[in-house]
C-alpha cells in the first residue's frame, strides 16, 4: 500500500483505519501493549512519583536535513521527561494525518521513531489516529505524551540554580531551527547544516548513574538556549552571565544566522542540553556528557551569579555587555 | 485580549506564548502543578496498575449543539480511562491553533473544558500550544491523554463477555454524530438535534461503589454501537444478538438517519456506554445508571450467545435478522 495516499476513510475508525495501523504503525512500533489496539493501555509503574509531558508536533518541512517528524516527536518527549528528572517508560503517539499524505511517508516517519524508541527502550502503548481534508493540515502533526519514573533524590528544577553554579551546553547550538529552516526556503549553505535532533536519555543517564549532583537541567528548543538560560535565571532568583566566544556555535550555522538576521542564541535545537551543577562537579559532568555522541562538544559557557538575579548577561566577542532576552515572538515558525 | 486573533507569534514559545496560556489556559485551568509551566509535570500516583489513553480531536465544526471541541476533548479521554477500569486523574492537554482563529473562541473552548474536568475532579497537570499557518489548521485541534489508576479487581477488557451475559446500551444512539453533521452541513431538523457528549465517570464509579460485577465496557464513538459490539464479539469469541426494536434511538436522530441513509447503529456517540455484564446482576446494573443523566435511558438491547462466535446479528423490527459489522470507512468525517 506505499503508492497509496492517505483517504478520509482511514481516519473513520473502522476497517480501514485499523488496516493502516496494523500495516504502518505495529510494523515498526507493535508490543504487546500496543498490538492490543484497545482505547487505552494498561501499564505498570512501581514508583508513585512520575513525570508526565505532552508536546504536539507541527514542524515544516515533515523530512529536514538529520531528520523527519518522526523522530523529532519522540526525541522532544524523551527529552522532555530527562530534563525533569525521569526515566523514560511510556509514550503515546496522536496522529493527525493530511488527506493526499503518501503511506510511504508516513510509513518512513514512523520507521524513523521507531529506531530512537528502540535505542531508548521507550514503548509507544496506546495511540490514535485521525485524517482531516486536504487544505485543513500539514501532511502530518504528531502528539506524544509521555510517563516517565523519577529517579530518587533526583531534582533538577530549573529554580534550582546557585551563585557560583557552572553553566554548560551539552554541544553545538542553533542546528536544528537552521537546518529546519533551510529545507522549508530551499536555501543552499556551503555545506549541509543537520538538525542535532537526538534523545537526551543515553547521554544524561550515566551523570546520575555516576552521582554527579546536578542542579538544573534544560533542553533549550523553542526560543533556544536564550529561552532556556532566560527561565533558569527568573526560576533561580539569581543572575547567569555567558561569555559568548565560548559558546560552541558551527560555522555554517553563524553564518547562516548572519544572512537570516537571526541570533544563534534564540534558535531552537533538539538534541542539547542546558545543565548547570556545582563548580566542584564542572569537569567530571564534562568528561561524562563527552563521552556520548551528543554531547561530544559539551562547554562550560557561563557562571550563575549573585548580581543582577533573573538576568542573563552575555559578554560578548569585543568585551562588551549585553542583556539575553527572552524572544518575544516567532522567529521561526513550525520549527518543532 | 478577547477580540484578538490567534498569530504565528502565539506559538512561537516566548512571552506572546506565555501571555496567551496565562491569560487564556490558565485563567480556567490553572492548578498547582500547571502553574509552573514546567516542561513536564511532577505528579504522584500511589497505584502501580495505571491505564493510559490518548486521542486527537479535530471536530468540524468546534462549536455544535450541545458541546464543542473543549468538552469533547476533555470527556473523550475521561471515557476512555473508565472504559478501561480506571479512575481518572490526569491530562496532559496539547493545543493546535490555526493562525486566524478568535481568542474569545478558544477561550470559550477552554472553559467548556475546564467545567468537565472541575466536576470530575480530574486535573490538567502539562500542556503545550502550537500555531500553523492560516489554512494549514482546523481552527483548533486539541490532543489529551490520560493517565488512571486501574481499581483493584476491576476487569472490563472487551474480551470478557460470555454467552448469556446481557448487553445494556446506557442510552439514545448516534445523537453526537448527527448533532455534528447537521451543524456542519447546515441542516435544519424539525427540533434540534443535541450531542450527548458527556463525562461518563460519575455514571459507572456507582456500579464500582456498588460492586456490580461488569464483565466488559465500551464507549461507542467513532464505528458507533455497531463497532463497539463487533469488538465485543471478535475479542470475546462470542456472538451477539441485539433486538433493534429495544435499542434507545430518538425520533428525530432516526428521521436525520434514514434522510441522510445513515444506520444509527453506525452513528458516533460521546457520552454513552456499552455495559456487558452477568444477566444476574441486569437489573441492579440498569438502575444504578437511570440514576445518573447520562444513563436515565439505559436500556437491555441484547445477549451474548454461543452460536454465530465473533459475529453480532440483529433481529429487526420486521422479525428479520441480518449482520452487524464493523463500518468500513468514515461516514462522518471528523466527527470527534
Amino acid at each position: 500500500m506505499t503508492n497509496n495516499l492517505i483517504t478520509l476513510a482511514h481516519g473513520g475508525g473502522g476497517e480501514r483505519t485499523h488496516a493502516l495501523i496494523r500495516d504502518v504503525v505495529l510494523r515498526y512500533l507493535g508490543n504487546p501493549t500496543l498490538n492490543c489496539l484497545d482505547d487505552g493501555a494498561c501499564i505498570e509503574i512501581a514508583e508513585s512519583r512520575l513525570v508526565m509531558t505532552t508536546d504536539s508536533y507541527v514542524v515544516d518541512p515533515i523530512f529536514f536535513p538529520g531528520g523527519d517528524i518522526g523522530k523529532l516527536s519522540v526525541c522532544g518527549t524523551i527529552n522532555d521527561l530527562v530534563m525533569q528528572g525521569g526515566d523514560p517508560r511510556f509514550m503515546s503517539l496522536g496522529l493527525i494525518l493530511e488527506e493526499g499524505l503518501r503511506v510511504a511517508d508516513l510509513e518512513q516517519v514512523i520507521a524513523s521513531a521507531a529506531g530512537v524508541l528502540q535505542s531508548t527502550g521507550v514503548a509507544v502503548v496506546t495511540g490514535d489516529t485521525k485524517v482531516v481534508e486536504r487544505g485543513k493540515g500539514g501532511g502530518v502533526f504528531i502528539n506524544t505524551t509521555g510517563i516517565g519514573a523519577r529517579r530518587e533524590g533526583i531534582d533538577v528544577h530549573v529554580g534550582n540554580a546557585r551563585p557560583g553554579d557552572s553553566v554548560i551546553v551539552s554541544g553545538t547550538i542553533g542546528d536544528h531551527g537552521i537546518a529546519v529552516m533551510s529545507a522549508r526556503e530551499g536555501l543552499r549553505f556551503e555545506s549541509d547544516i543537520v538538525s542535532d535532533v537526538a534523545p537526551l536519555w543515553g547521554m544524561i543517564k550515566p551523570l546520575w548513574d555516576e552521582g554527579i549532583p546536578l542542579r538544573c537541567l534544560r533542553d533549550p528548543t523553542r526560543g533556544g538556549v536564550a529561552a532556556a538560560l532566560c527561565d533558569i535565571a527568573r526560576a533561580s532568583g539569581a543572575g547567569i552571565r555567558v561569555r559568548e566566544k565560548t559558546l560552541p556555535v558551527r560555522r555554517q550555522v553563524r553564518g547562516a544566522c548572519d544572512l537570516l538576521g537571526l541570533d544563534p542564541l534564540e534558535v531552537a535545537n533538539e538534541g542539547k542540553a542546558i545543565v548547570v551543577c556545582d563548580p566542584s562537579s564542572t569537569e567530571r559532568a564534562l568528561a561524562i556528557l563527552k563521552q556520548s555522541d551528543s554531547g561530544r562538544d559539551a562547554t562550560e559557557v557561563g557562571t550563575v551569579v549573585e548580581s543582577h538575579p533573573g538576568t542573563v548577561v552575555m559578554e560578548t566577542r569585543i568585551g562588551a555587555e549585553r542583556i539575553v532576552d527572552v524572544p518575544s515572538g516567532e522567529q521561526l515558525p513550525r520549527i518543532c
